[in-house]
């Protein structure tokens, strides 16, 4: 058996590489190549996933699976081996599905996508990208059909990125958000705005770089094995344990933008950075699923970034940074600007209230098209009008309205969205359990020292990697399922403060 | 016929994906990957070419050419698909000699022994990357033995790099040029050195690298194919004809330093953005030779970039980007300052007279290296004996002497240097026709043009790739061999008005 694990670690190496190395070209892609490397780069994007794709469903990587199905049943279910088993067969039952052709096709249709979206975007050009759209999501769709019995036509994606739960399933949770979320959103509506001129200044970028690194850092994301660089559209990726880099946009006119964006994206590079390296090059070295990955995005971002002890050591190195922008502005003021409620027309920088209007309308859209029911088209204008409806807003382009996230045009429509929300109600719970355990996390929060926090985290959710479903990982670190109610305790609570609401 | 060309280019088209995909990540290790990236790096690369050396030595591959030979001799010898199917052919003859596997372990050592290598010269530390080079030796040594039959242990590198050459020809090239050249280097050592205070002053490094990049584009470096960036040994590479990159390092207490860097590189990036299109993604779609290479790099660094010529258009805008240091400074002096020939220890920064004697010593290093004349603990010594005897000088330490430069431990022993004073004399050679043809080179040069001088070159060499040998080119670019005495008059006389020798 010994013999057999060794060569299924080699061949899933293998794919490993050939996907790390494709991770790389897309990295490069957005952040540094020219504009003349475009058609290339697809080309050679899609021969690194048709041969990762190849590799991984390789008639001899399947019978090697079932031949360590049961050593691997006979090991401790948590141990590395039975889990990379166990992983491995599953991920392999659900790629044999898919031909190598559709894998070289699809990715090097979305290299194209995202290109051409990154031109359209600031050209405000829908037509630019309809097409582009269009194929996409036929190709969506027939990604869902390698998947016969499903449910509902976006279960097979929403699969893909939050393993475990189906179209209905997301539907109930949201509306059951959605039910509580609305009149707290409308009860701040009804008081005064709070004033957040004070971000809207002039913040020189390399200033406001350095700071947000200084931040990253302080919570522990290791710039030995990482590093940020600028990019139109922020994310995370790692080619390996040790080379995990986030992504940043600064605007000089918004201090919040690239601050928060950068302490969001380091929550997910704290995840990466610390699972355990004994999983190195396995399928099991990234995160478990979209839903716990911005659990700790959504975590590090709002519920620490947002929070006032941490503002409490900050502001005042903040402060130093931008004295004539912010000397005679008071931490109190800072903060309320910080965590202003608003219904925007901008996702990134939504407030925490308002934030799961933005995903669930985005996930509605996303069903609707993959169903058939609505077609691109006719998005634009399904954007607005649901746009109105939730938030008594008509986006005033499309830049900011259908075009505003790079996710449907760079990887694809279908459960591209929910994992924010679930994100969001992670984090809440997650939160609440590290301080249950760590009541002193608070005090150190107020030091800027975050230890504790991440020590627990990563001890509870990062080492483990893709090893445990995310419904499996949160009955480990919680003790019970996912639930909404310790995230509506969390915003009642401090939004119910900051807007003095009984 | 038309069918199985398609599966040739089909085929050839996968490994050009693969191997460009390597470049990218080549790149990315060079410039921004952080040093946790290293082990994954080695190993992702290795894939990478093994995959391609795989797929290009499939015997599918070898009977599809077998049928296409007759095809390919019927048609004109310097049509494209003549030339892809003759150069193919040769490629796969040579490529069949090396198995996979240690194609896998050559660039997995490599990867590592260049990060070594970045550590260890500025530590100075010959004996960190002293393991490196010894196993890089034996794998090089390896390398040659799956050719046998050879001459001389460094032919098959050489033919590598620079296909068509033999130890014995490019040492008796060698031992011409140095009977004239050393003379040539005595006399002029006895005249009193120019005066290059004005290179070292203080000169900010944004400065800098706007000037060097704006007469890189002005002798027709697209940036719309192509970037700059930083790293500690500058290379250009290319993973499309659309994307075609160069590197440059900056040393703010040396003007001449990134500049000349920048327009060497550039001379690289210009032959490889100037091949024709229709060659794309074919085995064709890269410089012939090293020496061919180098004679592009060589011209626009200084048969163009050192020219007085150009200096008369460029130093009053030099002056005024750093009127401080530059304003006082006469043409005059600077054009003595940037022309100074000086024995010195380091290659990159070394005069155009005293050059060839840096490539000679590691030619000659590199040889004894293979043929086991001389051990890698003895090399620091023999670098510096050789070098007090051709220079006069002692190195004062490794990083100036034996790990100055990035060749052997990024990409093995042998081959790796004839190619610069190949280079050197080509240089002059495609000068002097070019100015035979379109005298009014001269004029353009002094106004900032390079029309006239990058069309030639384009028409002439760039847009062949590698469609012909590098002998083949010379003989119809100039109408016959390549000869060491243009370069030799242009020494002489560039040399001789300088340093007013009769």
């Amino acid at each position: 058996m010994h013999k057999k694990l060794q060569e299924l670690k080699t061949r899933l190496l293998e794919v490993n590489n050939l996907k790390s190395a494709s991770a790389v070209l897309a990295w490069d892609q957005a952040t540094y190549m020219p504009p003349g490397g475009t058609p290339a780069r697809a080309r050679q994007l899609a021969t690194l996933e048709r041969l990762a794709h190849e590799k991984f469903i390789d008639p001899a990587l399947g019978r090697l699976l079932d031949e360590l199905l049961p050593y691997g049943e006979s090991l401790p279910y948590d141990s590395d081996e039975a889990s990379l088993i166990r992983i491995t067969r599953r991920d392999y039952e659900r790629a044999t599905r898919i031909p190598p052709s559709f894998r070289a096709e699809f990715t090097s249709h979305m290299a194209e996508s995202y290109q051409a979206w990154t031109q359209a975007r600031p050209a405000n050009d829908f037509a630019a990208v309809r097409p582009y759209l269009e194929k996409g999501l036929e190709l969506c769709r027939q990604f869902a059909e390698f998947y016969p019995g499903y449910e509902h036509i976006a279960d097979p994606w929403i699969h893909e990125w939050d393993y475990g739960l189906k179209a209905s399933t997301v539907r109930s949770l949201f509306a059951d958000l959605r039910e509580q979320l609305v009149p707290l959103v409308q009860t701040i509506a009804d008081r005064p705005l709070a004033d957040d001129s004070c971000l809207h200044q002039h913040f020189p970028e390399a200033l406001q770089w350095d700071f947000g690194l200084d931040v990253a850092r302080r919570f522990g994301y290791d710039m030995q094995r990482g590093r940020q660089d600028k990019v139109p559209h922020p994310f995370t990726t790692n080619f390996s344990i040790g080379d995990v880099r986030i992504t940043t946009e600064v605007k000089e006119d918004d201090v919040s933008w690239a601050l928060f964006g950068t302490l969001h994206e380091a929550g997910h590079g704290l995840y990466e950075q610390g699972i355990h390296p004994a999983l190195e090059g396995t399928p099991l070295a990234v995160g478990t699923s979209a839903g716990m990955h911005e659990s700790q995005s959504r975590l590090w971002e709002n519920v620490v970034g947002r929070n006032q002890r941490f503002w409490q050591f900050f502001y005042p190195r903040l402060q130093a940074v931008f004295p004539a922008q912010l000397g005679a502005v008071s931490l109190d003021t800072f903060y309320r600007a910080i965590n202003r409620v608003e219904r925007t027309l901008i996702r990134g920088s939504a407030d925490e209230v308002t934030y799961n209007l933005h995903i669930m309308l985005r996930f509605d859209l996303e069903l609707a098209l993959l169903e058939g029911s609505l077609a691109v088209k006719d998005l634009p204008e399904a954007w607005r009008t649901r746009f109105q409806a939730d938030f008594g807003l008509i986006p005033t382009d499309d830049r900011d309205g259908v075009m505003q996230d790079s996710h449907w045009y760079a990887d694809g429509i279908g459960g591209q969205f929910q994992g924010y929300t679930l994100g969001n109600i992670l984090s809440a719970q997650f939160y609440e359990a590290a301080l249950q355990a760590h009541p002193e996390i608070l005090d150190e929060m107020a030091q800027g020292e975050f230890g504790t926090l991440h020590g627990w985290l990563r001890e509870r959710i990062y080492q483990h990697g893709r090893k445990f479903t995310a419904n499996e990982l949160v009955e480990r670190v919680i003790g019970g399922p996912m639930r909404i109610e310790p995230y509506l305790h969390y915003l009642r609570n401090k939004y119910g403060e900051l807007y003095r609401i009984q």
